[in-house]
């Protein structure tokens, strides 16, 4: 029977701004050595014995990151599929959603794992073995569960409590415990019976969707609904499938611990330990690399005088600290945190109250992705903007006009053909142009390197709003309208 | 008898670092207020009683913008005259010929009142108070000192000892003394013997000039033949003299109380307090605003949670803190200072490893001042740097050349005249033109209102080496090419 991995993406990851924001989630955060949480998701995902597809549940906002993710690492030529979701409506609509494409797809035996994507797995071997002990129950019919063998007394996560043994390596499922208070934790991490329940799931498709119907049938059928009205994209070991957004929406926003795994009589666990974290906190994410004699990890410039047991991140500026002791520092182009090391965790705080304002920090950083690249703004000031903007090869920006402002561009590397009013020119590196308000224009990328230009932009309002879009590859509508 | 203020500007001020750099000394330092400590300074010396010249003793490379910061203030119309160095020689040397000019200009009788330009005195009234004082002392013939009365045991500062009552608000010096130690500060706390020497001093310039025959007749005899082969230029309400730079390298490097105080028999103090700081560490500007309920100061967008006690100033960036207290955090477009408050004296360990570095963070500001206006490198990159212009109202750039980079200049505020090649063109707001590689081009404002530019250089080569300048109105020589 075929293998089916299903990467589940989502979530802000408030605890780690202001790396990750809305729109730039947890998954896509790299990590030290230089990978996403998506990408290493995609790693252990797509080397696993026998896989030849890898699924993807994701909102579509972030696609063409994650596809852009995903292609520079597959090697093995996987296919890449994914379901787009219109809008976040937690694990059990997605999974649910996962397991009608790939009984349609695959067929009634197919095994369905489903993978959260901003999980850490360090001991992939393990990970690879606690899969084949799955996939034997899951053909025997379970619902398996993955559990954690707890290293502390986390009271961030829910459990799960092993009940009579299956086999050497796998137990019924007992019950799921919320998250408890430390003094629980602490008898959990003692007692041996209770496991982290980390969202990892492997199953039968036909198993997991008779269980729906017994246990959640108004949210299948919602989904199937959801399927039916899809558009789908077809290319070569590419397959897009964007769910309806009118029947997603009538979709309850639920998990698929509490719409199903708690009340199925068929779950399992198999105990497992292979170096997992969640990754939800800059504490974690300090824990990945070593230490210098300090007690120090810096990644950037720094200048240190008596600082200890701190962690500072500062890609771009120089860092000087004197009389620190455990600290977390990080700095990005827009916004800086400090914070007590032992109080990571409430660095969400921070951005629940940008949230709250409304403030731009929250949601983007200064580098914003798109479809066909990226723009960051440099600089902003009175009556100029400075965006360093990258269009990938053979993409291009949509045939668009400005009512208030004058646009300079200037190539600093690569080519660009360009569209200013009547003209069509190419533009090569060193060259510039100027795009009067009022002009239609139209950038493309025609050749095979990254475009990098300069748009300096000036005038009397420089608004996002400022901007007529006519045609657009991306299939964009005009009310979306960004650059 | 003619009262001649004459400010002494100099110091890098390393423990301010990093908003005081080498090329940005702590006189020019803003203050939450606005003002610079050398405006601060001026202020105070050009409303004294009969004052109408304000001299300075500075470094050449810092007149443009000593000038920028009195001009700025000058409503009085206070002349203004200038004595430039070419180098840093101590204060005894700088006095030295500070006496030499006001004798030469203003007649033996003349009073000169020496004002270090970096310090904060926030009770004027009590100045100028003490002022008076001096100035009866002065003319009597005494070398008058200024002793603050000390508010707490100052193990950085140099002591004045009180000798005989001269009057009920004047002893003569019993002696100077070095920077004690703790407890040695503490017993002069309590004494009531000694004050602060704050390096200010009121004299005649006929006592001083006897004094300093008598005392460093070697010193006065180098500086006598700096000026005697100086460079001076008066204009209206405007006199530069630069000192001679082979003869000044003559004059030893030696302060005014080493030289001189401390061996005349003729030196007096006059006690007070006027609500002085010598602005020596991030502490006491965190002291000159009002703390906020839970103990914080700052200036800038800042997000707190559970945040006491700590000073942060952050111009440009969105601060997140999280579990901190007691800290100073200093963010400047391109290096980031956290420090213990308690320790920000060590700030200046961190400024001195930068130097020993050759680290350009210890030498310069993203900002560079120059005598046309100032730059700011905005982003680097490969192949291109970004930078914005500002040239004041009739200021000019010289005729300059480069071989390997084009240059993109676009008006965003303001109006430029072009020299490009064999063409000369007006520029107006929201145009821009382009400069080729070996294409000579000079560029003026022409207007009353500053003008700002974005330069978008492109090329293989950018370094700042890259000029061949033809013409320089500010008298700077091809060697020196800076933009």
């Amino acid at each position: 029977m075929q293998l089916i991995p299903c990467i589940i993406a989502g979530g802000a990851g408030t605890r780690l701004w202001p790396v990750s924001r809305e729109a730039m989630p947890k998954p896509f955060m790299r990590l030290p050595d230089g990978e996403s949480l998506l990408q290493k998701t995609f790693n252990r995902a797509s080397q696993l014995d026998g896989v030849e597809s890898v699924l993807t549940v994701t909102n579509r906002d972030v696609y063409f990151r994650t596809v852009d993710d995903y292609r520079l690492l597959n090697k093995r030529q996987r296919s890449l599929e994914f379901l787009l979701e219109p809008f976040g409506r937690n694990t059990a609509p997605a999974i649910a959603a996962a397991a009608l494409h790939v009984q349609a797809r695959y067929g009634d035996d197919a095994q369905l794992l489903i993978l959260p994507a901003d999980q850490l797995i360090t001991d992939v071997a393990a990970f690879e073995t606690a899969v084949q002990s799955a996939r034997k129950l899951a053909d025997q019919g379970w619902l398996v569960t993955f559990g954690l063998v707890p290293s502390r007394a986390e009271t961030g996560f829910g459990y799960i409590e092993k009940g009579q043994a299956l086999s050497s390596e796998a137990y019924q499922v007992a019950r799921f415990v919320e998250k408890p208070d430390a003094v629980t934790a602490q008898n959990y991490v003692e007692g041996g019976l209770h496991l982290w329940n980390a969202g990892m799931f492997c199953m039968r498709v036909d198993v997991l969707l008779a269980e729906l119907e017994s246990h959640a049938p108004a949210l299948l059928a919602a989904v199937r609904q959801c399927l039916a009205q899809c558009t789908s994209k077809e290319g070569r070991n590419e397959l897009q499938i964007e769910l309806d957004s009118t029947s997603f929406a009538l979709a309850p926003d639920i998990s698929i611990d509490y719409a199903l795994m708690e009340r199925s009589q068929k779950v399992a666990v198999v105990p497992c330990e292979m170096g997992w974290s969640d990754i939800g906190s800059w504490q974690a994410i300090r824990e990945l690399s070593a230490a210098d004699e300090n007690g120090n990890r810096c990644n950037g410039e720094v200048v240190l005088h008596d600082v200890t047991n701190c962690y500072i991140d500062s890609k771009k500026r120089l860092v000087g600290a004197v009389g620190l002791d455990n600290l977390i520092i990080i700095d990005t182009p827009d916004a800086l945190l400090i914070a007590d090391a032992n109080r990571s965790q409430e660095v969400k705080v921070i951005a629940q109250e940008l949230k709250r304002q409304g403030h731009p920090a929250y949601l983007l950083h200064n580098t914003v992705t798109r479809p066909w690249g990226t723009y960051t703004v440099l600089e902003e000031g009175k009556r100029f903007k400075i965006k360093r903007i990258v269009v990938k090869p053979q993409a291009s920006l949509s045939l668009q006009m400005h009512h208030h402002r004058s646009e300079h561009w200037i190539v600093v590397s690569g080519m660009a053909r360009v569209t200013n009013g009547e003209d069509e020119f190419m533009l090569d590196t060193n060259e510039s142009t100027f795009i009067k308000p009022g002009h239609t224009h139209r950038l493309v990328n025609p050749g095979v390197i990254d475009l990098v230009m300069i748009e300096v932009q000036s005038g009397e309002y420089l608004g996002e709003d400022d901007i007529v879009r006519f045609t657009d590859v991306y299939g964009r509508v005009p009310e979306a309208a960004k650059i």
